[in-house]
């Protein structure tokens, strides 16, 4: 009796540690095949290149989606549809801003906010009030702020070491701020642009309207500190403004789904997704265009290593996380109805630069599960899996109890390049890319191969 | 007795708790400080600018000591001396390779190893051999090899996460391939350059002669892309190389050294430096202009937050790492001689990414002491701080027994760059780069805090 205990354990331990070789083996087939892989690179590439400012209802959203569809058919993907769902959608024209300082008319750069309403046709012109915030500005008032043009400048603060907390240190102000300037009276608002650069490009971003809309738009942080110096010289400047978009009451739009079928679990998906769009001014290399690439390399490295997956993996190209969310909505909705069963979900939208983490919205017993395999990744550059969000797209998918997970990478370059011309596809490291998709892939199998 | 006991624990218990509230608070501070200060920054970009390829010996070296020498003094160091010695050195003037391929000169960008010797003044012309590395060419033996150019065209292997190890992987043919081709009675040899990205820019670097030394020099990746594929048409095509260089005999040159007074000890000298020359190809941003502007950096930041040093801060620029470490040896032979304690010493000279971390050559008990500053570090981007090598120009103090450290970045972007003249400015992230220089400066802080 006791010596079969003793073989007992022995098995198990063995047993285990043949699991750990082999997920380090099947890891490392995974890293070596994607560190000499451009695929993920090369697609990225052509996606900016054809389709730049792929915005919801764009032409180039449809070419992106139609160039991806066209990606995972040749990959030999078991199933590709579109899932189409309605939304309303907002189209951008153009965006110009200047303003008259010293009998002169000087342009600043400056991109409209989604969703900005037009101006009148032949622009709108006003007094500028300049505020360093919010608070600032509903403390001026009614009086001092109807009719006017509302300016926030306040300037991020670099002191945070993540970028992500440098953005949140004055996105409020392009969040919130048009709409409380509406409600004050103003005509239209300004904004300087949220990133970490003082440089001449615009970072647009979407903007939380109630009832009253009002024309808006963000400035490049040169921009801004133009205007600022005109102001100090003289209070009474007027500034220009002319944006031209159109409100699309109702749109047909798609999510493009791709999936490899598993062979024990075939109901049950794995998803993995990026956003397809990207703002209208904006290549959008890193916001999202590698996180689509990535997603479908976790596909690609499956088929060409013959992993062979228990689950059905199923990749999505999300429509619309910029402006109204609703194609991440819009998943989730088509699942509930369907009563599809996601295992888990896992979205890459936080730019392709070095692996730093998994960051995990799930139940406890499911987190340690996925803190595990930490020390599997390290070697990738993992440097945590740790509590925290997910991705805008997935995290619908909450309210049906899906464990979500969003990948992490170093931020430092981040904010220079969201939401602007800046986002371009030289600012992409074939290197970082492929870390990314590696890591993906592997914790995707590592999921699929133990189970929560 | 039992109640002073008590209060004798909950003494030092405050007293640990207030030391790392303390250390928080520094540390913080010089984050702060550092992330809004373009000071670095803007030294590096003048560095690159005004002397690239600063070889030692040349006039840009010179300069950029000079240019060094008067930050120093501007920014209130207490001591800034020239730190002279002698040494052989080596002196790039030009390099060309091109080869004969279907009737046609094709011209193949390439630019000469260091030491290289000059190739007669019409050059040299002869017929190629390709091998993929050291062990293959021993086995073809004098009887092929004699009288020809040895083309080492071995790739790099990508597969390796650190990009160190991706240029370890084919380094030996850099390093030991000209010795070891005209020991055979070759002509002379080219390599294939030790980079990670197939392009255009030749990488240089050292290579290991002993008696007998051949013209040599590294081709672009793309360069030997071009002459494998002519070669696979052609075997008897010819290559013709010319080098211009100079050896000279002795010269007289300098490590520049700035200090900053310990109030308690002030004869121990906490070091920390990056070296100031760069190859002759290269601006040297990453390699490494950067660890000098991030080691001037903690200088600044020790002054302008009067963060009183008991020991003194010593920052060296050392003077020729590339080719023959001369500096490093003068620094460690000037201290034996004279009696100089140095504390610790720190080196930079691994590229101006985000931080990874610090790794230690020193003994267990020190070892730990900085290894237990990790959780401090580590909000400010340090993953580890681990045994490992320091850096080549403080590794002569090794034999003083100096507690060494070497500072570590991201590699990913690393070799992309290195000893080519594609290590631009532009290739420098201002964020990255100020992150090192606090990192560095909150491990000098907390070394001289709490010592050894």
């Amino acid at each position: 009796m006791r010596f079969s205990l003793l073989i007992g354990v022995f098995l198990v331990l063995i047993n285990s540690l043949l699991a750990q070789t082999q997920d380090e083996l099947v890891i490392k087939e995974i890293f070596d095949n994607v560190l000499e892989s451009q695929v993920a690179y090369e697609n990225l590439r052509i996606l900016c290149d054809k389709a730049p400012g792929r915005l919801l209802g764009t032409e180039e959203a449809a070419w992106a989606v139609d160039f991806m569809k066209a990606y995972f058919e040749e990959l030999g993907a078991d199933t590709v549809f579109l899932q189409a769902f309605s939304t309303p959608a907002w189209i951008h024209h153009s965006s110009r801003v200047s303003m008259m300082a010293e009998g002169e008319e000087i342009e600043l750069s400056a991109d409209a906010l989604g969703p900005s309403p037009s101006t009148p046709t032949n622009g709108l012109k006003a007094h500028v009030i300049e505020v360093q915030g919010l608070e600032e500005l509903k403390e001026l008032g009614e009086d001092a702020v109807m009719g006017k043009l509302v300016f926030f400048n306040r300037a991020v603060d670099l002191k945070h070491v993540n970028t992500f907390r440098v953005y949140t240190s004055a996105i409020d102000q392009r969040y919130h701020g048009p709409r409380v300037a509406a409600e004050l009276g103003a005509v239209g608002a300004l904004i300087r642009s949220v990133g970490t650069r003082v440089d001449d490009y615009p970072h647009t971003g979407s903007t939380g309207f109630k009832e009253k809309r009002i024309p808006c738009a963000a400035l490049s942080t040169i921009a801004a500190n133009q205007l600022s110096e005109a102001l100090k010289k003289n209070q009474s400047i007027e500034v220009s403004m002319f944006i031209d978009s159109e409100d699309l009451e109702k749109i047909t739009t798609y999510n493009l789904i791709a999936d490899l079928k598993g062979y024990e679990k075939p109901d049950e998906y794995l998803v993995v997704g990026g956003h397809i769009d990207a703002w209208f001014n904006s290549p959008g290399a890193h916001d999202d265009g590698v996180g689509c690439v990535q997603s479908a390399d976790v596909m690609r490295i499956f088929k060409e290593l013959q992993l062979k997956n228990k689950r059905s993996i199923r990749i999505i190209m999300f429509m619309d996380e910029e402006l109204f969310q609703s194609g991440g909505n819009a998943y989730a909705d088509y699942c509930e109805a369907n009563g599809i069963v996601n295992y888990c979900a896992l979205e890459a939208d936080a730019g392709g630069f070095t692996p730093e983490g998994f960051s995990i919205d799930a139940p406890d017993s499911i987190f340690q599960i996925l803190q595990s395999y930490h020390e599997l990744l390290e070697p990738y550059n993992i440097r945590y899996i740790k509590k925290g969000g997910s991705g805008v797209d997935i995290y619908p998918l909450k309210k049906l109890g899906v464990p979500l997970m969003g990948y992490r990478t170093d931020s430092q370059r981040y904010m220079d390049v969201h939401h602007s011309a800046y986002d371009t596809f030289d600012k992409i490291h074939i290197r970082e890319l492929q870390l990314g998709s590696g890591n993906m892939a592997a914790l995707i199998y590592l999921i699929d191969e133990h189970g929560f």
